[in-house]
């Protein structure tokens, strides 16, 4: 069957080919379940979005307009375009994560998105919008002070609510704010998460976010938003898979690294397991506890077959079955173990288990180029696999398996150097987790537990405290 | 068309199938060329041979007999089995050529081979003769010696010459000699290429024999082995080709490690190129010269692509030719590098480079058993490929590329850390070279040039004072 190249609708075509070869051959590569269909609300949503876009993006009238009100400084009368200014913070799992979240508030707020991440950006993903670009003009006015921007910045926005220097009666609102939605950020950043808050914040014509959190599932406890995000996501549970697919098409560099990749050792396999190995552990060794891990994971729940130790060798029929494992991470001696143990010893089973592992690159290295290439080259290499196995905690595995698609199965975060057992469970989900939400019951004024109110917003299987959507239905349980 | 198990009639039906299941199965991966077909004459004396054995192997009512007289000390009458006990001496590469050497020697002198080298052998090659083994029985009269022959040893053939102790007037020969034909050895020890001395030798039932260099060069140049030698190769340049597939079957267990990589990672290219990298060099980085040398090489004589560094990415056709290249060597840098390559960049040619390395042991370690076995099965994987690149001075290409029965592209030693120009050259014939021959007219009891004697026998690529054979008529040009 010819492959649908637009995703269901989630792209327009007319895009330019060659600037941009991933964005039409993803759909090649990928084997995307027929189970996840975008809504036809969302894709409507979606084009009203391009158009907003192409009429509201860089150097328009109207963006030029907008800008000016940075220069008095002041909100006067409600704009026709107002923006969202997404700034760069974090490792590259965050910031995809942090963009898609950033990009759904947009979308619900009806504002503009625009990025600020400089040739970083421009390197790793093609323009999602058409006509105009997502990223922001380099003559942005404030632009220079974005670095300096904290929770105690004179225009952070909980800093001026903690200070009462703005509140729902004053007349005059700032023509920008900044919102610190970092992990680190306290109780009057949180009130984001509230009506009351974001009925004033839709009056500033510029919001400028940074984030190392995919603060989406809390945006589902807003009930302003309910309503729209149950038309726009009647399934809970995959909201980043199609705001990913949407928004994060990697550069032709990128795609090069991804194509070759998979031409080379996963696309003739029958089968492709991805394993994502993220060790918060200090020290770069291989850490036996984690290998046990990995082991115990892959075996119990059959992804990978036993060995065995007896035999030396295994009359081999033809044909078997061949399975190849990707595996990513820092260091190279869990790989190296792993096709080790399948070159040592035949498998139980006759199959054939191939490992690789494309980089090892030992430390995160965010400020060079060529390893956030292939950081991302690795992230969507393992969302091109049939079964994904991903470590708690890790941003870079939810980016691979919502873009994949898969719900993974979760290695659980080892305490004391020592293996869990059970070793790894199935998620919920393929939604990536929100590490740091706000427990605070707007309306009551008083702390509730955010992961109890809804059925589709839940406590996270690899992080207690943080919050993730599931599949679920579009009703409120309260 | 049907697979020819038993290799032209290389070798005899019968043997036990599963305890040694890549003597019937090597040929199914092995593509060897049809126009290396052995002699019928040499399949003859190995059906002889292979009687012989049988005659007069461990614990026979002959080769009881024969141990009897070691404890007399005197070879009287002649015997009607004598030996050549081979033992163990030096890395896995030299290991085999000797064996091969001693072999071929036993064949030319009606000997029977003995092996020592205990569990190590055994652990790495199955039984090549039929129903008597090869392996010296552990409770052989003077082996608790082995280890101390040396030059000087009492029973040191060179030895005894020198100090006029045995000579051809004697009436009395021991019942044993010791041969020493290690690289260092003297004028003395050399004389074994006289035939004056393999005629008196020819009447002492035990020979052992210490060697780590492949002298088959050096028997062709023995007047009384070239009628003989002819018969058995018409062509010169497959001595080791035919000896070594009739010798040495890779045990189940080495055979697993062999199959397994195989299967996984090299069976399903359209080709498969063999890069071995051994660097005498100190040090455990990867060299930029020697980087630079393999790439020059490979690329100079398209065994590998060029890659284009100014588009990232090709526009992929389906179905491009896929080549997988097999790395040997004790670091993983060379492999890394070229992997990193073909990653980073697409091919000129849109060919899909796949990279393997099994192992990389960062340095020899003869002496534990799994390092062996590996060692092993990565030079018979190289046997397995269709073009090798070879390191000159190495003795496990030399062994891969006469198994594999092609005539290799030969890297020259670099000098003073840099890549020599041009890096590497075609190689005569697949021929090992002869690292220590001698250089000695034994009719006019002087020096003389043994590679300019008969145009079969030549100085090597690699090394300009070696011997090698090479195809070539069976005339004497003197
Ligand atoms: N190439 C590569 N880089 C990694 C890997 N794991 C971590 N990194 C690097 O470390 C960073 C980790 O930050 P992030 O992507 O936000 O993921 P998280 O810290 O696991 O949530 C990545 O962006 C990479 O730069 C890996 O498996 N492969
Ligand atoms: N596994 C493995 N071992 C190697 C490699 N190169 C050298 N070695 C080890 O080093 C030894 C070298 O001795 P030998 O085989 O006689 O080869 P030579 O020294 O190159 O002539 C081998 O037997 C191995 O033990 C390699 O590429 N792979």
């Amino acid at each position: 069957q010819p492959v649908d190249k637009l995703l269901n609708g989630l792209l327009v075509p007319g895009f330019d080919e060659q600037s941009c070869l991933s964005r039409y051959q993803s759909a090649s590569y990928h084997k995307y379940s027929s189970s996840h269909v975008p809504s036809s609300y969302l894709l409507s949503q979606l084009r009203r979005y391009e158009d907003l876009h192409k009429r509201c993006g860089p150097y328009t009238k109207l963006y030029n307009k907008t800008v000016e009100l940075l220069k008095s400084g002041q909100a006067s009368d409600p704009t026709e375009c107002s923006y969202i200014v997404w700034v760069s913070f974090s490792g590259l799992g965050n910031r995809i994560l942090t963009l898609a979240s950033a990009f759904l508030y947009a979308l619900l707020t009806n504002r503009v998105l625009l990025v600020d991440g400089g040739n970083d950006i421009a390197d790793l993903f093609c323009e999602p919008f058409p006509e105009k670009s997502w990223l922001l003009p380099k003559d942005f006015p404030v632009m220079n002070q974005f670095k300096s921007f904290d929770q105690n910045s004179s225009h952070c926005y909980g800093n001026l609510l903690k200070n009462n220097i703005i509140n729902h009666s004053k007349e005059s609102l700032p023509s920008f704010l900044y919102l610190h939605l970092v992990h680190d950020y306290g109780d009057h950043d949180k009130l984001f998460f509230c009506d009351q808050e974001q009925a004033l914040l839709g009056k500033v014509p510029w919001l400028i976010m940074k984030t190392d959190n995919y603060f989406v599932p809390s945006l589902f406890l807003i009930p302003s938003f309910e309503q729209e995000l149950g038309n726009l996501f009647p399934e809970k549970g995959n909201v980043f898979h199609h705001l990913g697919r949407y928004l994060f098409h990697p550069t032709n560099e990128v795609w090069g690294l991804i194509t070759r990749y998979y031409q080379a050792y996963l696309a003739n396999a029958d089968e492709r397991i991805g394993i994502q190995i993220r060790v918060f552990d200090i020290g770069t060794e291989t850490f036996p506890h984690v290998m046990d891990q990995i082991l115990a994971c892959t075996l119990q729940n059959k992804l990978l077959p036993q060995v065995n130790v007896h035999e030396p060798v295994k009359a081999l029929p033809r044909n078997q079955k061949t399975k190849a494992v990707l595996i990513t991470s820092l260091y190279p001696g869990y790989s190296e173990n792993l096709r080790k143990m399948y070159w040592e010893h035949p498998t139980v089973t006759g199959e054939v288990i191939r490992i690789y592992q494309p980089s090892h690159e030992e430390h995160q290295q965010t400020e060079k180029q060529m390893h956030n290439l292939k950081a991302w080259a690795e992230i969507y290499l393992l969302s091109l696999t049939d079964y994904l196995v991903t470590s708690s905690w890790s941003t870079f595995g939810y980016v691979a398996q919502g873009l994949a698609g898969i719900n993974p199965l979760i290695l659980y975060k080892p305490e004391n150097r020592t293996a869990p057992d059970p070793p790894c469970r199935w998620g919920m989900s393929m939604e990536p987790c929100f590490h740091a939400p706000p427990f605070y019951d707007c309306k009551a004024k008083k702390g509730v537990d955010t992961g109890s109110v809804v059925p589709y917003v839940r406590h996270c299987e690899d992080m207690k405290w943080g919050l993730k959507l599931v599949d679920g239905v579009n009703d409120d349980i309260s």
